[in-house]
């Protein structure tokens, strides 16, 4: 992973000329702006830590450290980018089973250490940032070496590591022939334990459920002990603890064992372009869909100004442009909003369930594009985070955020959030493009997922991104929305827990925290804030 | 509802002769069994209640006492029937609505008085007893009030009151077009929060989801304030608070709120009777159904004893009985195991999905019985408890327990319990008939359903009940099942919560009943016990 942003150093995805023409017209003044060079990158030097730690493998290599300094937000990337890093872990521990789990624990509970448990590093809202809380030392506990895999064939389950990586784990199902089905944008770098820690959600996850859907048990070890679901399909014995464990985000102990569901691997995955006339003729399609029980099993829908950019990105040019937007012309879908659905199963199956959403895409004037929008999201499915990295380089402030609503409510938010942004970029000088999709469809509702760029404020990047951000969660809470979809809490979102479960709701996860975690070591500052 | 037994004390579902015989044959030796008359049922003198009680509709009616003493188990009945009531309630409160909760739940924690929340009263694990736990006096907290109803058909939920009676709910939803889908066998007379409080199933739950899968949002009413979760259809906003109230039993507070999530009406409901060779390849054939996404709505697999008590039970005789014999004769199926296939949906809908079920049915040597019993189960799917009452007044002993496991362990935790079952009858000299089946499926696993019925012993009916129950409830835990997959843990499961989630995941639950009942007045002695 790339110590100032993105993915696997060697990969780029460069920006095409299309999209540096759309934003040098329409966003113009950014500079570009390199991150620094990593040896001017400022570390203080490590705290000693306690001897009893001395065997769990633990590293103050210099690299190390500063992988698990920060998370992938857009602050975290501005800071890092230019050297500063405001707190690095003393030391990065890898431990080989629980077993050392419960050992670290113990010694870091007994001797006033926080501990922030590090799957892929890939949080977007502060998850792993190295806070020390009330303590004086902070260590990143690396999981990758928690990388079992047990596979239950005749029950279609697994039980995985939470080291594992999200490609690590589809490998190992995909040679018996199972898949798990889950692909977030981070996929490729996050781990089974952040999945289930954050409360995940994929691209697929209309068809084959959100993570908190696929995981069947699960063990957490606390600094009072060890908390474990029973491996049955369900139970009716009191609150879910399972539930409770899921979305803790380290704040309550780590996630050492996960049994999700999976099912057979695919044997065709069919994606398709569309195109709705407007967000609203296209929600009210996928509206239909869900309530219908036809959704596809990937099912996205952009509104004008992610629709616009995303041609603009997608750098066709020449013969190919001019004949895409004639159809589009005559089919009057100029300013349309694409759809992308996939359909992924057994042949039939797909095709069954096919003719079922596009009846249903067809009836709310949604007019096809073909399969080749559908092959492009699919290819550049997991590039996001890349471009993000290019932009900045560019000199912009790119940022993204969601929440979700009922469809009663679903429109107001759509507005109210988006005019928020925009207002809020524009009061400080710096407007910028929002754009947004709905990703995650259900029958009572839908995610609202926004990206937005602006040129970056220079020296102000953290004020910049804080303004905008607060204006957008304001929005969110005034709205009835929810704080996050799938992105979770962490750091960024903590203030908002009372507007989102109500004071008494943050007394009753603070009880938890209490019992689990008395000394307060678990990553503290994240979830229920300081 | 019936003060001794179940349902409408005007209606009866007497056994048939097949039935009579069978007993007699079977289960030689009870000796009927009536209850005593209610003038002789001995009632302790009601505490005084403190003064600021005095304005919820306080009740101290001897009657009302009575009703709200106990829930429907069978030791619950035994001792009621027998004229002993152990303790019931020194008066029944009638709220009006939430904010009258708040002022009940903050004078009885000022004045040490205990709450049991009371909905439809049909609990058969203890999960109502008027317990005063630490406390000298105890109220029932009757919830029949709260049962306002309304519908967002827009969103597909409807908020409902938690003292709405299932089929209140359904014909409110059924006027609008819409179901709920939740049909429990205790439909008639439980209701929205007590379905809600303990994690109900129902018997169509394959197709519309378990209930706590059809909740999006919850309010409960604390001794220390409300907690609240937002109606959006998802957040990943850390631990999920709603699935902590859902299964609280009533031990945290009172749930004030439920907002679940409907679906159109169906138009077709199609039952069908099919017949396996065994109870083996019966559940393989089920699971089967569930990992290839074509499980009907309604599916359920009686083992050799059960169908065989069932057929005796039908009361099918003559002619039609012979027809019926030599049928399953030629089929090879005379001692098969009995399965209930249900779909129901638009009608297009549910014959592509029945065609996907027989298929597979068909592979796993699943032979048709057609319509006619689908139709007797559809018409009798409620009457079981009333089928208990006559078993009672005949002099028999009969329970019901439930578990779950994967399909891993299935066959194997099903021996084992009814092999527990079996021998603890044989060896308190009361040997009896031990039935099971699978009622919910999922591609993990599904559950285990046992009824058992034996002479009773006079005079040591609950001792006779104890060590049952206990047998099979040490088989559940030591093959790892859950101590219960839809019944909740009142006070008899209690002894096992250790078992299910580890004393840790007990002192969680107890930490954060500490944090929202400091008092300790809510429903003492359920779920984490005294």
């Amino acid at each position: 992973m790339s110590w100032s942003g993105w993915g696997d150093p060697k990969q780029r995805v460069p920006l095409g000329e299309g999209a540096i023409l759309m934003l040098r017209e329409e966003l113009p003044g950014a500079r570009p702006a390199l991150p620094v060079d990593p040896q001017d990158v400022s570390l203080t030097p490590p705290r000693d830590l306690p001897s009893a730690l001395g065997s769990f493998m633990a590293s103050t290599d210099r690299a190390e450290r500063i992988r698990c300094a920060a998370g992938k937000s857009y602050p975290d990337l501005a800071r890092i980018r230019s050297g500063e890093i405001p707190r690095a872990p003393d030391a990065v521990l890898a431990p080989a089973n629980a077993a050392e789990v419960t050992g670290i624990l113990e010694a870091c509970a007994r001797e006033g250490v926080a501990v922030v448990p590090f799957g892929g590093g890939t949080s977007v809202v502060g998850g792993v940032d190295p806070e020390a809380g009330a303590h004086q030392r902070v260590v990143a506990l690396d999981l990758r070496r928690l990388d079992h895999f047990d596979l239950d064939a005749r029950s279609m389950t697994a039980r995985l590591g939470p080291g594992l990586l999200g490609p690590q784990a589809e490998a190992a199902m995909g040679e018996r022939g199972f898949t798990l089905g889950h692909f977030p944008q981070s996929f490729e770098f996050a781990t089974i334990g952040g999945f289930a820690a954050t409360r995940s959600a994929g691209q697929a996850s209309a068809g084959y459920g959100r993570f908190d859907d696929l995981v069947s048990a699960v063990q957490m070890v606390s600094p009072e002990g060890t908390l474990k679901t029973l491996e049955t399909p369900h139970t009716a014995a009191g609150p879910a603890l399972r539930e409770l464990i899921i979305g803790s985000e380290g704040t309550l102990g780590v996630i050492s064992d996960v049994t999700v569901r999976v099912r057979p691997a695919p044997a065709v995955k069919r994606y398709e372009g569309w195109i709705a006339a407007d967000f609203e003729s296209g929600y009210e399609a996928v509206r239909a869909l869900a309530q219908a029980d036809a959704l596809p099993d990937v099912c996205r829908l952009s509104d004008r100004d992610e629709s616009r950019v995303s041609l603009a990105m997608s750098n066709t040019k020449g013969l190919a442009k001019s004949l895409f937007e004639t159809y589009l012309g005559i089919r009057g879908r100029s300013d349309g909003c694409i759809v992308i659905a996939g359909w992924e199963g057994a042949d039939a199956d797909v095709r069954r369930r096919r003719a079922a959403s596009v009846a249903i895409l067809r009836r709310h004037g949604v007019v096809p594009l073909g399969r080749a929008p559908g092959r492009a999201w699919s290819h550049g499915r997991f590039r996001g985070p890349y471009l993000r990295d290019e932009l900045m380089d560019a000199g912009y402030f790119i940022e993204t955020l969601e929440t979700s609503h009922t469809w009663a409510r679903y429109g107001e938010l759509y507005a109210a959030v988006g005019t928020a942004i925009r207002d809020a970029l524009a009061a400080q000088g710096s407007p910028g493009i929002v754009m947004c999709h709905l990703s995650h469809a259900y029958r009572d509702g839908a995610s609202l997922y926004y990206t937005f760029i602006a040129p970056r404020l220079e020296g102000g990047e953290i004020e910049q991104w804080r303004q905008t951000k607060s204006a957008a969660c304001d929005a969110i809470v005034a709205h009835g929305g929810t704080i996050t979809h799938h992105h979770a809490v962490g750091r960024d979102h903590a203030p908002y827990m009372a507007a989102e479960v109500g004071e008494l709701g943050v007394e009753a996860l603070r009880a938890l925290k209490s019992r689990l975690d008395p000394a307060g070591i678990m990553n503290p500052g994240k979830l229920l804030g300081s």
